[in-house]
């Protein structure tokens, strides 16, 4: 499988930390220090036409970016898959109604219900796809959790506590054309670790969602009413768990393509928050020169993220960083625990000619 | 692919249509007439543990019994993959908790958004899985509409259309054992049907979730208040266009693997009410002792509905019935406009031993 146009799409201008301090009360230094992110992209549902308010409208124009960057007629796509834990209605699924937007018609789609391993689910499905005889896939990772947040006069009723956790979420989108073909110019995949490791853990992330009486009011501290958590989130687990696991993934890599980690020119390290990301860089041995890494400008936005990266690795490749190298891309989701990796090679344009 | 052990689950007592008069103010002649349907299923949030509360409880069920039909161990399965509308959570996806709950560790898992074509696309999915190297899996439908009705003093703010709408749901789960060995029994797929038909038709079916603010109200009929609806029904459209879509599928199965529709012992039609699929039965020219359906008793539940009819047809081949025969399903989701099908041959027991 290769990757033949990568894309990403940020919605709007960046919502900066004294941005959210104002609209929901939190403390602008709070989320400098303890989060160690700048900034993060959120729709706005009440935006003009044509510019994004919600997963569809993100997935919509990150696809449509891939499938330009890649040079391809649409009509040679074989099928489409996003991932996505932010659907714009449970049915129908989101990804049909990219499809129509993006004019494709007459093939299988597929709607992941994911989070920060969505996009390597994604690419791991379209790996299989390709070995089940299509030819030529468009794999989307989408997120908007604009659509989860109270309306603003409400937002004293939710905890501090959760709405700093939200802060963490931002609103993205990333997508990739995929070839069967090995031969030519792109990322060809060489090897992908995903599975679950959730056995007697509990959910670190948990996000609800809810019908139409919304979130119920529970009893809070002091026997005040408050709504109930839209999320929760176990911030001690995955500071425990997630930088041990990003180094078996990379081990995992490492010793799948025989690549020594010092020789590999762009890794993509998991994107938790600017601090922790930064943490696992260290502890997997990543220099700053070989890390790709986004989270603390565009916030984390889940199944877009690894994309995003994908994306931003391949901008370096342009600029003459790398070219012709390695990349190894690591994914950690908190959620229910699963772990995924990606080790990837550059193939130059002039790689046609030497096959 | 082989099917090698399949499962239903129903939760509690069925609901009938009176049931539904008193609880919603609804017509009961009126669901008798106009939808054909005797009854559905829906699970008690507020039950005791044990008792399916939500779609991961049935989910996880219908995974235990299939594996219990399929006679296998559970640490055979390299993956699992849920076809769900209808998730406990948008995080982390219930495939995950459902997988840890039966006992299932270190395997990829999928979770796809879908309707009514969900149990062909998870089919599709588990079919290029299998290509691409891995060895058994298991797949399941279910879901659980419960949730999105408002709470019961709420119910008349609901406009009587959507209602009736709902009324046609149900919850439940199905589930299969696939395997990549094609010798042995069970039911061998021999062609899938899977692809998007939306191009400039609008859906026909819509389901909306809400954040913490729930549906928020609107104008209604006379300028009075009401919630937005939950979803929409374009029932005209559906009785439109699925009849031909059915016939179209069942052509292309007819013509893939060179069957005599008389021939063919099962016939799986399109679920969509007790009344809708007699006639898309008759419109296929499929006949009564042919068909096997089970929405005029299990309500449409979506992404369960085709793998209870698979259950069900294994359960008429245990009996007796067309042993070592044909089948032959189709599934249409008007939701986005997916047409899917399904052709099979029943292998028995003494199958091994002839090939």
């Amino acid at each position: 499988m290769r990757l033949i146009g990568l894309s990403e799409v940020l919605p709007g201008e960046p919502v900066t930390n004294r941005d959210m301090a104002e609209r929901f009360g939190l403390h602008e230094k709070w989320l400098d220090r303890m989060t160690g992110n700048r900034g993060r992209y959120f729709c706005d549902v009440n935006s003009p036409d044509g510019v994004p308010k919600n997963t569809g409208d993100l997935a919509t124009e990150a696809g449509k970016r891939a499938i330009a960057a890649a040079g391809i007629d649409p009509a040679t796509l074989d099928f489409v898959i996003l991932a996505t834990g932010s659907p714009d209605f449970l049915m129908p699924a989101t990804v049909n109604t990219v499809a129509d937007r993006l004019g494709l018609n007459d093939l299988p789609t597929f709607q992941l219900t994911s989070g920060c391993a969505g996009a390597l689910t994604a690419l791991y499905t379209a790996r299989a796809l390709l070995a089940g005889g299509l030819r030529r896939g468009l794999v989307i990772g989408a997120d908007s959790v604009v659509k989860l947040w109270p309306a603003q006069h409400d937002s004293q009723r939710i905890s501090p506590a959760e709405l700093a956790g939200f802060a963490l979420f931002g609103d993205g989108a990333g997508a990739t054309v995929v070839d069967a073909d090995d031969e030519g110019p792109g990322l060809v995949v060489d090897h992908i670790v995903l599975r679950t490791v959730g056995k007697d853990r509990a959910p670190a992330q948990l996000v609800r969602w809810y019908g139409a009486d919304g979130a119920p009011m529970i009893e809070g501290p002091g026997g005040t009413p408050v709504r109930e958590s839209m999320g929760e989130e176990d911030y001690k687990a995955i500071a425990e768990h997630v930088p041990g696991m990003a180094c078996t993934v990379l081990d995992e890599l490492v010793a799948a393509t025989g690549w020594q980690l010092g020789e590999v020119e762009h890794v993509l390290a998991p994107q938790l928050n600017g601090l922790m990301s930064e943490k696992i860089r260290e502890r997997m041995g990543v220099t700053a020169e070989q890390a790709v890494s986004c989270v603390a400008d565009t916030g984390n936005n889940g199944n877009a993220l690894p994309l995003i990266q994908l994306h931003r690795a391949a901008r370096r490749i342009e600029s003459g960083v790398g070219v012709g190298g390695r990349m190894l891309a690591v994914a950690i989701e908190s959620s229910k625990w699963i772990i995924s990796g990606l080790a990837l090679r550059h193939q130059a344009e002039e790689a046609r000619d030497v096959s």
